[in-house]
C-alpha cells in the first residue's frame, strides 16, 4: 500500500462533493482500435461533460470546500482545462474565479473560460509564467491559490477515476495515463496501487516536455528550460517535489513519446473510435504505438482526459494521406 | 397516460438485462452550442459504448431473452447500427447473428458487423429490400426474425433512455428525437408521456425520407417510393402500423428537416461540442436550426443516437468555408 499524500477514504468522500455529471463516465472496450495496436483497448472517456475534461472532478471538490468555508474567490494558473473546470464549479457556487494563462494557450480553452464568466488574465511566456503570476495575484489579494497537482483536491478528485476503473466489470492489466503536473497520474495511480496492485501503471509524457519523466527516472526534481509539444495540457517545466514523491510510489514506469505518435494516437481515436481528443488525451495510445511489443496481448485501459482542442489544428493533424492508411 | 404497446414496468425490468456499458450514459448541458441555437441544449450521448449507438439497449434485451429460451439464432435487417449491436449482444451469449443490409449501407457500419463475427448478407435495393430478405431468411430457417421498432424489445430497450432522462437532475422542457422506424421515438416518448407529461416530444425526420412523418400527420400509413437523405439510419419507406399507432399517442409533433440542416447540425456538434456524429444523430439539432423561434428560450434535450459514419464523408460534410463560420 503506497504512502502517498492521498487518502482513499477522502477520495470516496470526494465523490459526494462532485456534481454527478462528472462521475461514472463511460468505460468501454473499443475493439475497432485493437487490430492497429495489438492489445485490448479500454477507454475511460472524460470528455462528455460540460467542460470536456476530467478536471471538473477536482474543481468540484475545491469549489465545494471553498463555498462551505464561506470563501468567495479563488485563482489558478491553467493551460486551459483546469481554468475552465474551476470557472464552471465556481459559477454554480458563487465563488469568483480568476484564471491566469499563457497568451499562447489553446484558443478554444481560453474562449470557454471567458464564456463561463471567469476573469481571465493572459501573461507572456509559458505555463510556468502563469503559475508565478497566479501565486502573486493570490498573495496580493489574500485569496485562495489553487495549485494543480500540489493541492490534494485536484489529485483526489482525479483519483475518483481510479475508483471507477477498479469498480468496473471490464478486466484490464495495464493503465496508461497522461502525465502533466501529476494530479491524474498520482490520483489514479494511488487508487490502483491500493485496490488493484496487479495493474501496471504506466505514465506518459511528451519528449518535448519531459521534466517530470526525467525527475521520476532520477528520483529528484529535474527542470527544463523550455517545452516543445502540441500536448499543451501536459507541458510543464517545474515539477513539484511532493508530487514527484507520490509519483515515485505509484508509477511502475514513465515513458516519453514523440510528437508523431501523439498525432497518430489522435488519428486512430478519430478514425476508429469516432472521438475528437486533445493531444494530451492521446498520450496513452501514443505509448502503445511506440512499443507494441511491450503491450502485445495485454488489456490496456487509457483515460481520454480531454477534448478541448482547436478544431482547425485537429483537422490538420488528423487528415491527409496518413489518415487514409491508419 | 398513453396506452401504447409499451409497458413501463417491463422497461425498468429491461434495464436488468442490458449490459451496464450501455446504460446511464452521459447527459449534460452543452453551453457552447447555445449561442448558435438560442436555447439551452442538453445532450444525451449514446455513442460512448462498444457499438457507438443506442441500439445495444434493445439488442441486449433480445439476445438475453433468446439465450434464456435456449434459442441460438436470430436474423435482422439493418441499416447498420441494429446489426452491429445485435452482433455484439449475440456474440457474448452464444447466439448466431445474421444481418441483412443494403449493398449501399454505410461502409463503416458493415465493416463493424463483420468484425463482430455476424454473418452479413448484402442485398440490392434499399433498407426495405433488406427487410424482405431477412423475413424470408427467418421463415426458411425457422429462426427468430428481429424487426426493429415492431418488436417490443427494441422499443423498450430504447425506452430506458427515457427513464434515464426523467431521472436526471438536469431540467428540460422539450425533447427532440430522431425518427426512423420509431423504436427510439415511441420508447422515449412513452416514458416521457407517462412520467414527465409536461415535456414536449418532438420527433424529427429528413425531408428525403418522410414516410413516418407523413403517416403521423395523416394518421394513417403513408409509404414513399424512394428515399434520398444522408441520414442512412432513419431512411425507411414502409412505416409499421402498430408503431404509427404508438407514435400518434406519444409525439406532440413530427417535423421534417432539410439535408443542409442535418449537415449544419453535424458541423455544430463537431466544432462546438467536439462530437463526431452520424447524420441521424444531428436531426434534433437540425430541427432547432430550422425553427429557432419555436425553441427560443427553451431547454431542449436531444439524444445523440449514433456515431457510426464514414469519416471521409464526415470530413467533407463538416469542413470547408461554412465550418469556419459555424
Amino acid at each position: 500500500m503506497p504512502r502517498t499524500r492521498l487518502d482513499t477514504g477522502r477520495i470516496l468522500a470526494a465523490r459526494q462533493l462532485i456534481d454527478p455529471v462528472f462521475l461514472d463516465t463511460p468505460f468501454y472496450r473499443c475493439e475497432a482500435l485493437e487490430p492497429r495496436l495489438g492489445c485490448a483497448v479500454n477507454i475511460k472517456l472524460e470528455t462528455a461533460n460540460p467542460v470536456r475534461s476530467f478536471k471538473g472532478r477536482g474543481t468540484e471538490v475545491v469549489a465545494s470546500l471553498l463555498a462551505d468555508a464561506g470563501r468567495r474567490a479563488v485563482v489558478c494558473a491553467s493551460a486551459g482545462n483546469l481554468g475552465q473546470a474551476l470557472a464552471w464549479s465556481g459559477r454554480t457556487r458563487g465563488v469568483d474565479v480568476t484564471v491566469v494563462a499563457s497568451r499562447s494557450a489553446t484558443t478554444a480553452k481560453l474562449d470557454r473560460i471567458r464564456a463561463l464568466g471567469a476573469t481571465l488574465e493572459l501573461v507572456d511566456g509559458d505555463h510556468e509564467s502563469a503559475r508565478e503570476r497566479a501565486a502573486s495575484l493570490a498573495r496580493n489579494a489574500g485569496i485562495r491559490l489553487l495549485e494543480d497537482s500540489l493541492d490534494l483536491e485536484t489529485c483526489e478528485g482525479a483519483a475518483t477515476i481510479g475508483w471507477e476503473l477498479v469498480n468496473s466489470r471490464l478486466p484490464f492489466d495495464t493503465v496508461v495515463l497522461a502525465l502533466g503536473g501529476g494530479a491524474l497520474a498520482t490520483g489514479v495511480g494511488h487508487v490502483l496501487k491500493e485496490l488493484a496492485p496487479h495493474v501496471e501503471v504506466v505514465c506518459v509524457q511528451a519528449l518535448g516536455a519531459p521534466a517530470l519523466a526525467h525527475s521520476w527516472r532520477r528520483r529528484r526534481v529535474v527542470t527544463t528550460a523550455s517545452t516543445d509539444t502540441i500536448a499543451d495540457g501536459v507541458a510543464g517545466r517545474f515539477p513539484i517535489p511532493a508530487v514527484l514523491e507520490d509519483l515515485l510510489l505509484v508509477a511502475d514506469d514513465v515513458v516519453l513519446v514523440r510528437e508523431e505518435s501523439i498525432v497518430a494516437g489522435m488519428r486512430l481515436l478519430l478514425h476508429h473510435a469516432g472521438l475528437v481528443v486533445e493531444p494530451s488525451a492521446a498520450l496513452g495510445l501514443a505509448a502503445v504505438i511506440e512499443d507494441r511489443d511491450r503491450f502485445a496481448g495485454r488489456s490496456v485501459a487509457t483515460v481520454v482526459c480531454g477534448s478541448n482542442v482547436d478544431m482547425a489544428a485537429h483537422r490538420r493533424w488528423t487528415g491527409g494521406a496518413q489518415a487514409r492508411e491508419c
